[in-house]
């Protein structure tokens, strides 16, 4: 262009002081970060929390030149490169954080989980592709097996010197695990496992490092001695020997392209009477002796799968927790950009909105910034209580949480990294803005380590089965004035005759609890009275079937409340006066937002005022119109890294 | 594998009939269809309509071999092949159908329309390529312009031999068209316009055709004549020579890579004061005379941008209608896979039960199944009424629907293909099922011609502006009245007192239209209320931007009416009684989910009781079930042929 100022004409004046077509570094106008009432360093040490150190050690890994992100690379060549970065992150001895200290590990898994959700700012096929090597693969070794196999395998697999994968998923078996056809047949006379495929459908599937990369794998197959089937087991099956080829009696074939997480070679994997040593089957629950003989701690089939499948259940934290951090990235992009858009505005010639100006935005982007936050209280306090879970008393309260958070934490995800991109337009749609990997990789993140819906009926049948045992241990005398208590006292004292629920009682964290846990205690009762009523008409499975929407609304009741209890909780534990603000406004709309969603529920119960109910949506209008000049330094706290965020509209 | 068949063990016996590894043919079972109550064939030819032959010969188009799926194409062979697409497709003669008369064509939105919902069950890059070039550009034309440019241009452009785009969107001006900053120029010395970018953010961005194949583009500009503006015009303008080279004074980039829609070439486009005739002003609304003289029918500056972008409202219709047609694919794929897919069953040894007869999948699947068919009978009524819209009379009220129906259908299919996605599992995140594209691809129906959010604005507003003309109509005495009428009578006379609405209820169509009028009718008033007293303390901006999440909830209670109304009145002229049945079940299951979702409101307002809103989610339960052994015959009943639907998973 040679000239760019055209002479001035009469009339309505033209403004011409922009010069033509800038330089790229003009493109986005600056981000307004308005003036929050605290230190997003002071907020960042606090999220960070003990783990600190770790999370900047992987942040500055990660913004490293090698780990730039490989742009339009095909299949093979990403594949090469996530392998690359995997090595990379070993090698930074990320792997050593888990294994057991006498491997001169650190034992910590509170660690591991901190150093992960750090590395879900980043490619997230590298984050599943640790995923599986340290969490699934070595993970299985150290909580399945015995310290024959640690000593064997754990320092080669931290190191990630041999990438394993872990085969428990079929095609014809994905959240059945437990009808997994597989079989490992014990050999007397050799001594040794025969592993087998009978079908098509017993291929394992979605592997994990099976298609390209992994040498030894964790099998899950039923275990059968003498012509008896003892139930679901785990085997170490080598798959390629060392110069990668594939073993005889292994059959791979590659998944192919998927949605995302196109960095990941996930295979398939038949076995045709693959033989391994007794030696190397994971017989920390369970062991064969050389004559086939069978013993277990634990009598029972079932509760001996559940205890191994137990064990799993921080791959299920991880999975929720890096989740999160996928929905951190969206929303900070999402976040800067609105801060530094404007479209449309009051008059011509005046200066036009900021898009995160706009109510509709604000109500948008900052219910899901609480629940983002909401979110990183409850899964530290999950974790914490994992760590302190010595005397097993926990597990099925840790498993139920697991299970409930990973849900709701992947499903927010999604969804969080959908309206970011929709706020951001067209420009969400442009690859180089990371949208487009976000959502394609986190997708996914909703169905493995457990499908969200049946995770949520895990959630529901371990609260029954808590309800039961705990009712069942009352005297007749007891189980009734407890049945009184539970339907009249209870719930129904708190009825709209008594109670009303004016704004500044929304702001009361404890009637927030307690409203919440009122929707959760009295839909617990409802289905665990339904439920004994259809059983006597049919069966167990049938009652379950008819009451699955109950079962999943309880389900969610129970997540909303165990995240709201542990927010409110972690809030009282902030020392620093000026973090309590942000904080207490991110709980109500949390709190608000929930009780404004189930507001019909608690109409109908009559736990709530028509008048008040109505009082909800101009509240949480309050509640983002004061987040406002917060929302920018809520964001900048997450402590993303440029490089892994990445995004041009964002920085 | 050498030897399939072990030697039988005594226990438990294990069942070795099936062979390992069969080949890819029974890699899936059949597919449970049930035994619905009517022939799908019956319900196609009922959907196809009055257009069912240009659905079957676009259909066929689409099954010949040219048409498969490229898989995994780079960028640039991608497009190529969506231009060879697009060429087959106008040499088909698919452009001709809306040329006007006198130009040979058909003169047909509706069958062109048709047309674009068939192509929609293809790659959705074909679709956008081919809306691009004839809806929007050779639209434009024929819509902005007057016979000169009909004849210029029209028969080269609707055979495809002159391609072109529709430069609307700038990198500063996306929602807002009005703030645009191109100009253009007028010298009554040369007679010609001089179009110019004044600014890098005048860039037009996102500009289908723009970074390949466009030789004229439609671009929208302020015009300026002796230094005066006289705000957004249409313009055609040369991209590029007829060997393809860009012309002098044009410079554009490429978009490069996106979400989705990676086949259609997007570009960026600045000018350099490049110079134009007089006669390439598309001038139907507005002409310039060749001494500078502006003339225009339509006075205001404001409605005649608004006449010209109304005409556009073809644009919208069909990216809903279309959109309609991805949510139909994604479905097909789930019910049909749910349908064949088992997971879990009542005890070892049994059949495991059909994931469609989860009661959890059916309440995920068949509500969206619903709202699909719902719009279906929505769009169809909306094409009518635009076609007798020779008066004008309408085209407010035709404005306000397309805008409604366009942000529920696009939001729809978008979610339906993520939840379809979901229940089909790890299969549903594999390439070839499909997802992968559909849900790419249509993310960004929600953003373009159109934001959803900014367009249920418009709907609202349109819903105001009616309401005040209707109201200031009325005499004084007329509007106290009105005024006891519309908050007493009309309303709160449906009490909680005299009024039960016990199941058999919900089943008469006029007590849910009734419903979802009475939502509409009370928000309306309600905002046109507030919006009086805010407007008195600051201004109409300040105003709307107050009320933005009222007006929100309005938009989306008219439209859930206006589609309810549509698809109440749909069924009503079924003349097949085989038909009436399933139908019913769909517009119950549409108006009962929407009564659900929005009980608060209605126990708030003591529209509803209770006791008879509580009975909602178990009668969406049994509508569920009742359309269950429907489903599979309701989804074959779209009619996609299995070579645009290729997903192995459902065929």
């Amino acid at each position: 262009m040679k000239e760019l100022v055209e002479p001035e004409a009469s009339g309505q004046p033209i403004d011409r002081s922009i010069p033509a077509k800038p330089g790229r570094d003009q493109s986005y106008p600056p981000i307004d970060r308005g003036i929050p009432s605290f230190r997003p360093s002071q907020m960042q040490a606090f999220l960070d929390g003990a783990d600190a150190d770790i999370r900047s050690r992987v942040k500055e890994l990660l913004s490293e030149p090698e780990f730039s992100y490989g742009d339009s690379l095909g299949q093979a060549e990403y594949r090469k490169q996530v392998l690359a970065w995997t090595q990379r992150v070993a090698a930074a001895g990320v792997g050593q954080i888990f294994l057991p200290r006498y491997l001169g590990g650190e034992d910590n898994l509170q660690k591991f989980l901190a150093a992960s959700e750090t590395l879900a700012f980043h490619d997230l096929s590298l984050l599943i592709k640790i995923g599986v090597q340290f969490g699934l693969f070595a993970g299985s070794i150290q909580r399945l097996g015995t310290e024959y196999h640690h000593r064997k395998y754990l320092i080669d697999a931290a190191s990630a010197k041999l990438l394993g994968c872990f085969a428990m998923t079929e095609i014809g078996h994905g959240s059945n695990v437990q009808g997994i056809e597989t079989t490992a047949r014990y050999e007397p006379a050799t001594e040794e496992f025969v592993i087998n495929s009978p079908t098509f459908s017993a291929g394992k599937t979605y592997i994990g490092n099976a298609a390209c990369d992994a040498r030894l794998a964790t099998v899950f197959a039923q275990l059968e001695i003498g012509g008896k089937s003892y139930g679901v087991h785990a085997f170490l099956v080598p798959l390629r020997d060392a110069a990668d080829e594939i073993l005889p009696g292994i059959e791979i074939e590659d998944n192919g392209p998927k949605i995302g997480l196109n960095g990941v070679d996930n295979g398939r994997i038949w076995f045709n009477r693959v033989r391994i040593p007794r030696s190397e089957m994971l017989d920390r629950f369970a062991q064969v002796e050389p004559d086939g003989k069978y013993q277990s701690s634990i009598a029972s089939t079932g509760a001996r799968f559940f205890t191994m499948i137990g064990t799993l259940v921080s791959g299920r934290i991880m999975i929720g927790a890096t989740s999160n951090s996928v929905a951190k990235s969206a929303l900070t992009i999402a976040v800067r950009y609105a801060a530094r858009r404007r479209q449309f505005g009051p008059e011509q010639g005046q200066a036009e909105t900021l898009v995160l100006d706009y109510p509709a935005t604000q109500r948008r982007l900052f219910p899901l910034l609480a629940n983002v936050y909401a979110l990183d209280f409850a899964f530290r306090r999950l974790v914490r209580k994992q760590a302190q879970n010595e005397t097993g008393k926990q597990t099925r309260q840790i498993e139920t949480s697991a299970a409930a958070l990973k849900a709701f934490a992947t499903w927010n995800s999604f969804q969080t990294a959908q309206t970011c991109r929709e706020v951001c337009g067209g420009e969400g749609y442009m690859t180089p803005n990371r949208f487009a990997a976000l959502k394609a990789d986190v997708d996914i993140f909703t169905t493995f380590e457990g499908d969200n819906t049946v995770l949520l009926q895990l959630v529901a049948k371990n609260l029954l089965a808590t309800f039961k045992e705990e009712f069942g241990r009352l005297k007749p005398g007891q189980q009734w004035s407890f049945l009184a208590n539970q339907i009249w006292n209870r719930t129904r004292s708190i009825g709209l005759s008594r109670f009303r629920l004016t704004p500044p009682r929304f702001l009361d964290p404890e009637t927030q609890l307690t409203f919440l846990r009122l929707r959760e205690k009295t839909l617990l009762w409802e289905c665990a009275q339904a439920f004994r009523v259809l059983v006597k008409r049919s069966d167990s499975y049938a009652a379950f079937l008819r009451l699955q929407p109950r079962l999943l609304d309880l389900a969610r009741a129970h997540t909303d409340r165990a995240i709201l209890e542990a927010f409110v909780s972690g809030i009282s534990s902030v020392t620093e006066p000026s973090l309590q603000r942000p904080l207490k406004l991110l709980r109500d709309l949390f709190a608000v937002t929930h009780l404004d969603a189930q507001r019909g529920w608690y109409l109908e119960n009559r736990y709530l005022n028509p008048r008040d109910s109505q009082q909800f949506s101009w509240f949480i209008d309050k509640l983002c119109h004061e987040l406002r000049p917060e929302a920018v330094a809520l964001v900048d706290s997450f402590g993303i890294p440029d490089k892994c965020l990445a995004a041009p509209i964002a920085l």
